[in-house]
């Protein structure tokens, strides 16, 4: 029996205020709308993004809300005006989208998309403005326009990226975000050639997926930087060869780095945001021809500082989003990646839970235990 | 009768002490050592760096020394193991170098030659630490490995490009350093696609050389951003289209441009080494795709400053040297596209004199009249 058309009584992890351990309730999911897509999920895992929006710490707090924004499902209907999806379609809700008409999608460099570059304010879908979640008549605010925490969700046509149906769901769920994140850094952006050395700075998921890009690039030397040792074991998994604990030296890290390698690396990731490490990693390239990409989120009153003179010696200093992918035009040729085993994700995926048991996803997490939890929502 | 293997005895006008006038000086030139050339200069053009160290305020002072380095010649004679150029050969002596063995000359990415990378402090030839002019025994300093405001010169080969024999001297020895700074930091670094914005701060000969480049390139719009009016008349010659005063607007000057320009240029090319031009031209690109690259020479003690979420939001910060371009490859490409008529320079060329009178060259500099005087040897 057709579900189309009809509200949608399913199960969500609602958070009903910061902090608090989200609660398994039964929602009302309405049709999708024009340009919207109602998506089942299958599989979701957590990325830090959520527990900030949870934590809500520096953040503007917005509750109730459905979290979750990197999973895989099937199309369960579409709303009007959507041709290039139909139910039974493999997808990937992205917390960001390509609406393929402003100036950002028509060009070749960006995927900052003027209509759905992601906005973590918003709590309801562009098209009316109201949300799609309802408990009992009360509206449950939206998150990234994705929501994934929910057994349906209804997601902006431009946020879904279509995948090959024999990708199995429980693995490239994770390309949603974080790993194409990381990945892209350094494939699409830093574009370090067969035998440069990479700095990745930051040895969590984000970073070792952009390690992941280094080994894939044929990087000679993957050196990773972490204030925390207990990293480096895991990191050799993805191809990590040496480390870097800034603690360990009296001397800036850059200057560590410049004497490791004769002067600099390569190219440089960086993945935690701090704005020390941002500095570090862009001064540890190497003149003449080092990239420095900057990858994790600042807080907002920091500043990047630096003498001139170091970019004027020819290093090359860039920010990237998302790792530079258009969500709906590239994504899918990442999953066909991983189906060729060009790019390995399966290592990333360090644990599983039964959607009942969501908020031990948020325990590990918390606790700086594994990479990626996949939550598994038909158990 | 060669003058092979002989000193020569020539005029060269010699800094004697800073700020003072050049005065012209009968010199003996030694003859070339291994892998020097000697070469009579028959062009030079003063550029901005001469007066720098001749005025030598904040600079080291390295006195008695024969100033230049913008310059067109032909070869006299050839030391030891010089195998690439043979007397008679047209040249331009270039201020910094191409050993074409190091890391940087094998990089395809780098001009910063370890060996003969630019050096203002050094005033002897690398071969033995000796300087190859003397005014009655007693040795006058080189400067840049160059010294042009002489008859005659000598030169490390990785220094000298070799040039069509048909290129007139008196207009491409500009390519020596100015033009070449200013062109290369459009079409080989900041590289604007066809029909892209650009803007170039600073309208003097190199930011001049910038806007020829994005004419090339076939910009859309030139925007030119400067403090001083008088040079917006000149620049309508060089293909800007639109000119910004920072002093007209009481918010910054990015603003001013994003406004302009529906959120930023495509690409900017800062050519003033004002520290404030360099954030404005990095802030004032569109986000997404926006390239900024940094020509000028800031002051030791200046520090770019900007917001990493600038940077995040998928910007470019470039800096560049001699305009990518690396001096024995590249330069005879370059006097190549003078000669196809792809690249303009006689409007660069606004005024010239005898040698005798080279201090007029100076006044004119220090007047801040015309961009480029070339200072006539044989006259």
């Amino acid at each position: 029996m057709s579900t189309a058309g009809q509200v949608i009584r399913c199960k969500a992890a609602v958070a009903w205020e910061s902090g608090k351990p989200l609660s398994i309730e039964e929602v009302e999911v309405a049709p999708p709308q024009k340009n919207e897509v109602r998506i089942k999920i299958l599989f979701t895992s957590l990325c830090h993004t959520d527990v900030y929006f949870w934590d809500a710490k520096g953040q503007n707090p917005l509750f109730p809300r459905i979290l979750g924004h990197e999973a895989g499902g099937i199309v369960e209907s579409v709303g009007e005006g959507v041709t290039d999806l139909k139910p039974g379609d493999h997808v990937l809700p992205i917390f960001t989208g390509e609406c393929k008409e402003c100036a950002h999608c028509l060009s070749e460099e960006s995927n900052m998309c003027n209509l759905l570059r992601i906005n973590t304010d918003r709590g309801e879908m562009i098209h009316d403005g109201k949300s799609r979640f309802s408990i009992n008549g009360k509206p449950i605010y939206h998150f990234l326009g994705t929501s994934t925490f929910s057994e349906y969700t209804v997601v902006h046509v431009g946020q879904v990226a279509k995948i090959n149906p024999d990708a199995p769901l429980d693995k490239v769920c994770v390309l949603s975000c974080g790993m194409s994140t990381g990945f892209g850094a350094t494939v699409n952006v830093a574009k370090p050639k067969k035998g440069q050395s990479v700095a990745i700075f930051g040895l969590g998921a984000v970073g070792l997926a952009a390690a992941e890009g280094a080994r894939v690039s044929g990087a000679s030397r993957i050196i990773g930087v972490d204030l925390n040792p207990s990293r480096f074991e895991q990191a050799k998994k993805f191809g990590v060869t040496e480390f870097v604990n800034p603690k360990d030296h009296n001397k800036p890290v850059q200057e560590v780095i410049a004497e490791m390698t004769g002067g600099g690396v390569d190219r440089s990731v960086e993945c935690t945001g701090s704005i020390q490490a941002m500095i570090s990693a862009f001064e540890c390239v190497h003149d003449g021809w080092g990239v420095a990409v900057l990858v994790g989120v600042p807080n907002k009153d920091d500043a990047f500082k630096t003498h001139p003179v170091n970019l004027l010696n020819e290093r090359t200093l860039k920010g990237t989003f998302f790792g530079n992918y258009k969500p709906r035009t590239d994504i899918p040729e990442v999953v066909e990646k991983y189906m060729n085993k060009e790019l390995e994700l399966d290592k990333f995926i360090t644990h599983s839970v039964p959607f009942s048991e969501i908020n031990k996803a948020f325990e590990l997490m918390l606790a700086g235990e594994g990479l990626r939890c996949v939550i598994r929502m038909d158990a």
